[in-house]
């Protein structure tokens, strides 16, 4: 693991599990800002504000600072501030909407911003969406996912509907969510970094690991979240490097964290 | 167009325009009924019960049976029969539901049935057909259109909703709507003749014309409705026949009429 400068750390199963923060995170974090290292913590969800992520993390006793959190409602952020044009209109759900700042407008739109929006679909929103899109407005899907499971039950994610937008208007959507190239793409640009100096920590084989690959960033597959030895063995995925959890972050870091305390080769 | 048994002929710009029915559009129902050629008026509506659609058509004097009327609820109907499966629940609106009859109930579903369902589409209505899809219930579309010019703008058809549950469950939907194939087989199924022993009385050269030919049937063009002799000109669908309206059906079915009288050779 030489050469890395950045980390893109997975929140949910390696930062901490339920409601609770997994054993040595704190530590993990202290250590990332010694290093010299940029970092930021990546999370799917649609449906908060970093400023939320942040505070649910701090009452877990993880104190990570709002602007290292990075997810699809930032990277639409990103996308839009590259692209020129940042007027949107978004059918989302939660105080994600917190993300986008004063600029997004429900007129003059340049891009219709899709997440998980739960009972904010109905006919007449998405038929607002379709409106924009005709109009000539873009599609940032925040997720393409198909489905989660609910308490009540398997329930529709963003996808569907994304999918009902692309066939109505005959537009592709960007994707911003994880594990969609744009989303690395996005987080490494908001370091500064390039992919090659960079890894992605996470413990799902597929989406951080081999999305994480396909982008030419390392991939770092942890023991905790939803990690299972049968996924790694029966997958055709072959992670960068394996580790217990984040607690053994600086194994990953010792040779540059030590030449940084002078007590390196 | 020798040998034709049946027909089938399209309400909206052949039979009427607007509210207005076209001239002749009485004699030729007449004309047919003394024929004894089978026949079914033929619409792509998902909004209307057949008995609703007989009302308005005996409203502009036009008095057809409604056994006669063939739409894709019907189509929906016939194709559970033939499938032997029966039990549906519906994303649908207007009365539609009437041709369905008792026998669809919102438990042990077999097939979910979507069309413009308007202002039905929310976030708790697709969930419930995509959970009753997960369970194995098939998808039934009565339309894939993308969209339709309402009072209010361009708006959203059914087809953006369809494609919403396929991209959800990975099941793709059966079309029984016109052109689909699946709805000029059930169409000639309930007339009991095969393809090439009917045509097809239309004003859209791909919908009507081009979609009957693609199963068999002959195609007959109407200089009426939505006729535009450019669309004719430059289309390579070519019709089997082209006639000014549905008033000259007695010439098509001259030969057989003549004989039934008596006074053909």
């Amino acid at each position: 693991m030489k050469g890395i400068k950045g980390f893109l750390i997975d929140l949910d199963g390696v930062m901490y599990t339920g409601d609770r923060p997994v054993q040595g995170a704190e530590t993990a974090i202290r250590f990332l800002e010694e290093s010299g290292c940029s970092y930021r913590f990546v999370s799917n969800t649609t449906r908060k504000s970093r400023g939320t992520i942040a505070g649910q993390l701090a009452r877990m006793g993880l104190d990570v600072p709002e602007r290292f959190i990075f997810t699809p409602p930032l990277a639409a952020v990103a996308y839009m501030k590259q692209a020129g044009r940042d007027r949107c209109w978004f059918l989302i759900t939660g105080d994600a909407d917190r993300d986008f700042g004063p600029a997004c407008r429900p007129s003059s739109v340049d891009f219709v911003v899709i997440g998980d929006a739960g009972e904010k679909i109905t006919y007449e929103s998405m038929n607002t969406a379709f409106r924009y899109v005709m109009g000539g407005a873009g599609i940032i899907a925040l997720e393409k996912d198909r489905y989660w499971m609910a308490a009540s039950g398997l329930s529709l994610s963003a996808g569907p509907f994304v999918a009902a937008l692309e066939y109505a208007t005959g537009t592709t959507a960007v994707i911003v969510g994880k594990p969609s190239p744009e989303f690395f793409r996005l987080a490494l640009n908001d370091m500064g970094i390039g992919p090659h100096e960079a890894a992605m920590i996470g413990d799902d084989i597929v989406t951080d690991i081999a999305g994480a690959q396909a982008t030419g960033m390392r991939g770092v597959l942890v023991r905790t979240g939803k990690f299972r030895e049968e996924s790694l063995r029966s997958s055709p995925v072959r992670p960068s490097a394996v580790i217990g959890s984040i607690a053994d972050l600086p194994e990953i870091l010792g040779q540059q964290a030590g030449r940084r305390q002078g007590t390196g080769p």
